[in-house]
């Protein structure tokens, strides 16, 4: 737990935001809550928290930290009429913002706090909520070193796996999207291999646990297991978000001038992918596309495949 | 250590032949070693190994364990006229191979070996000599199941990682080359990641560290991750290499029937980077390609930075 | 030569404008021309066109064509304050544009033009000066079809290689961004075939001369056979114009949500050629790259090889 | 018509045969005609050709023209029992083979014709019967350049596009293969651009058209015009003889060392093609995949676009 304790806020109670917030409220953090739907929050009280009805009411606290739905949200909780900078009186010291966004509209948030006295870091996180229960959440974070020195005891309650600061502005969006191309590639090369393999009778759920149990295996590719071998498709992550990342990607290389061949390969198979109707499933049905493109029908294999996060603690 | 002690026998002492030699002497195994260079094998003897002069010399061992250069060797050391199987007596009951060899050239040795009552285990690994002496190398098997059975007790032994086994045939070595199509793309895809970072004011070491921790960190990505940052481009596996291993992954692919739009755009700048005149390097200078195709001139990082295998056992 | 007879106006006289004004003066029309730099225009004086100061000195005029370097300068010359809709009389009736600009600034023009009653006709064209004087420039027109027939007998006097309407608004930019996409695509593959075929022994000038004989040849192959086969390297269209189409190809594909394998392809190679510095030069240079690529060096081969454009009429 | 009259042979009397060698008849040639199925040669009688029963009493003609199903066939012809050179007696001074086989089949019967003095001369060829109708089809020949002057005056009566002599050996059989890559290619590119501008509201007849009349327009788009837009998919070659075009291709540049990234992602939409089931149509239903990766439905146009390959002579 932090020494010197500071007053926390939270705003966005999504499933990412519960478990996140759940962590500081068991490390005995001082936090209030703000959720667009406060019935969502509620339950967090039990833990401690006390929850508020507008983000205008988190100004005195010292950090807050908002993971909301995109950037419209997190304009609107910071500079909107009854956001985070709206009081005449305090406002946080630092934002802490995990949302996904671009740069570009991070950057307008940043410079509007900026005027008011408040910094923001821009704080992405590799992993979703169950990486977060298993403490393996990681995070990168770009802003004014103070800032990030200011929130760092609470961004190691955060995430378990660790905390890069990456420097000024803006950097740690590119690094987030950066992460996520890799992620979105390596989930394509799973689909192309794994298709080649059962075409070449190795089951799925073999090739999976010999490359989980390789130098190649990730947190990433054994909690992806089960959706790649018993074909459970419920969207962890749709093909359209995916591919709002691959186009941040795509923006990012095209203006600093950096080709991406395998990059823009992968990208064209995600948007395909969403053309041949495959929208409202995760991004691992990537590997049913692949296995039409070879005339290969899948089964689900029904393996007792394990996720690698374990029983959460 | 196994219960029931075989007689072992193993053909090759190059870096990995040493190192998993060594792991079977260190748990107590008695084992004989041929290599082509006596010199090279000699100082096993001080662990306990018997050299012999001929690969016949191991025809009377239980199990014979070979990793050589390509298949040329491979099939000289087996069917040659001083091969495991050239003498009239007794022959070994599993020949276990872990040579980089095609599915076509393991299945010729695999008829011959049957005919005279050998059992081939085709065994491809994961890892490098340091992976190995980390205690997580990880093997992949396929052959006649009684084979890997028998071989089981000591795969662990060398395969701390872990040993897969995957059904009849040459299954192993198109498992190992999926493998190897995935460790290409991902070195391309952290060279186009790298750079793109790099262009947007982030260090290589950064990016890697939080790479490293998220969810898409391995094995892998942290043992590269010195060449990468600090570009120590000494070859530990050649770009030639690692074409041989895109066209292996090719030719299953063609002969399968399976597109792969993501490991053909690897392919196309590993051959690029060779046309290049990368040849005599590491295949980590895909980033020094990368970096030229995006008007970036890479300087070593000088960073402390980990290759996670940790000090050596 | 148009039977009733229109009053033209014309503003743009660059290398592809003087070309174009010239056709229409050598067929008897009456045209009023307009260059930022008048005396690039003068010489027109002498085939009976009137010199102009300003765009709107235009204003009076039937049809106004324009050709100019961007958006910005299509914007300034059509709404600025001393541009063709600045005056409180006459407007011409119809404005016909051949500027490369996105559909979204042609789409701001045509709503400012309209208010003031004037059409806009979007006629991007295909070809290069030298295709202008051998009468075989195409054109492609979108916008209200009256706008288009009234314009019709000056098109036709323009684009010898004919003249194609296909409907409302923007849609003629988009034809030309798909054209200009194959355009790039072609190129590289050119790169590529030529250089597969030198490393077999076979010269530029026979594969080329094959090729444009062969049902693939077109005059784009031809007019740029003399660049790949003897190396001149003199820029007609830069690299970084080549991506900007390309750029214009994903944003339209994105929107509309097409996978383009292919020309994602090409557009990284012509975004690396610019990050390898080939930047001053035809995007022809593509072939460079490829050669280096291939570890071969290209010499010029100095065969007399013609652009299929015959002698300029 | 040849000055010094030859007697000619001819094996092949498929589609591209009937109507190559009617070519050579209508040019008052004397020919003698083997086709397996005899009766699919008869017709050639009423044009003046003689018939035979085997290829072996073509012998006693001075050159003798292949064109048959692949490689099996052509080495069958050639050098088998009742072969072309089976007899004691005269062979023919040169055979000019226009069959589509690879390299090393070529160069294995060219060393046994050599064996008996027999030139051969590789002579595939770019255009389908239509083609060869309208006087457009073209050829390239390698081989000893004496076989290729001694054919020359027929050659030039067969391919009315142009002949082009590339020097020694099966390099005519690459140059075939580059053409071809070429072909696929834009069968992709049209695919792409097609289904964009469609769902940006252009129609595929109004896009063919301009791109027809354009710089880019050639005799291949302009003959795939009905496919693309009538949607017509009679196989006049199907995906898997473009594959295997592709493969040669592929097979090609990794033997010489050369990246093909654009020819690459081309083939593997080929493979996703016949993986996707379609494989009893023609390789222009590119487009009815490129469709279902964009979401978009295709119907036929039904509009009155020519081949341009006009009325048959």
């Amino acid at each position: 737990m932090p020494n010197e304790e500071k007053r926390l806020g939270w705003v966005g109670a999504g499933r990412m935001g519960l478990e996140l917030v759940t962590r500081l409220l068991e490390a005995g953090c001082d936090v209030a809550v703000y959720n667009r739907t406060r019935a969502k929050a509620e339950p967090l009280a039990e833990l401690g928290a006390t929850i508020v009805d507008t983000p205008a009411e988190l100004g005195d606290r010292d950090i807050v930290f908002t993971i909301v739905a995109g950037p419209s949200d997190f304009t609107q909780v910071v500079t909107g009429p009854e956001g985070l900078l709206s009081g005449d009186g305090r406002h946080p010291s630092v934002i802490v913002d995990s949302t996904t966004i671009s740069a570009e509209a991070s950057a307008i948030v940043r410079a509007e706090a900026e005027k008011r006295g408040t910094a923001l870091l821009a704080a992405p996180v590799s992993g979703n909520p169950k990486v977060v229960k298993a403490g393996r959440l990681t995070m990168v974070t770009s802003g004014p070193e103070q800032a990030h020195e200011l929130a760092l005891p609470y961004l190691n309650v955060l995430a378990g796996g660790g905390v890069t600061y990456v420097g000024d502005g803006e950097r740690a969006r590119l690094v987030k999207v950066c992460h996520n191309l890799m992620l979105g590639i390596i989930a394509q090369t799973l689909a192309e291999i794994l298709v080649l393999g059962e075409k070449g009778g190795i089951s799925r759920s073999a090739m999976m646990e010999f490359l989980n149990n390789s130098v190649l295996g990730s947190t990433f590719t054994r909690y992806k297991t089960p959706a790649y071998v018993n074909l459970d498709m419920a969207p962890t992550f749709t093909p359209a978000l995916l591919l709002k990342d691959f186009d941040l990607g795509y923006e990012a290389a095209r203006e600093l001038e950096v080709p991406m061949p395998v990059a823009t390969a992968a990208q064209q198979v995600v948007q395909a992918l969403i053309g041949h109707g495959y929208t409202d499933v995760d991004f691992a049905a990537l590997i049913e596309l692949q296995a039409e493109a070879s005339g290969l029908e899948l089964e689900p294999e029904g393996a007792p495949v394990s996720d690698g996060l374990g029983q959460a603690a």
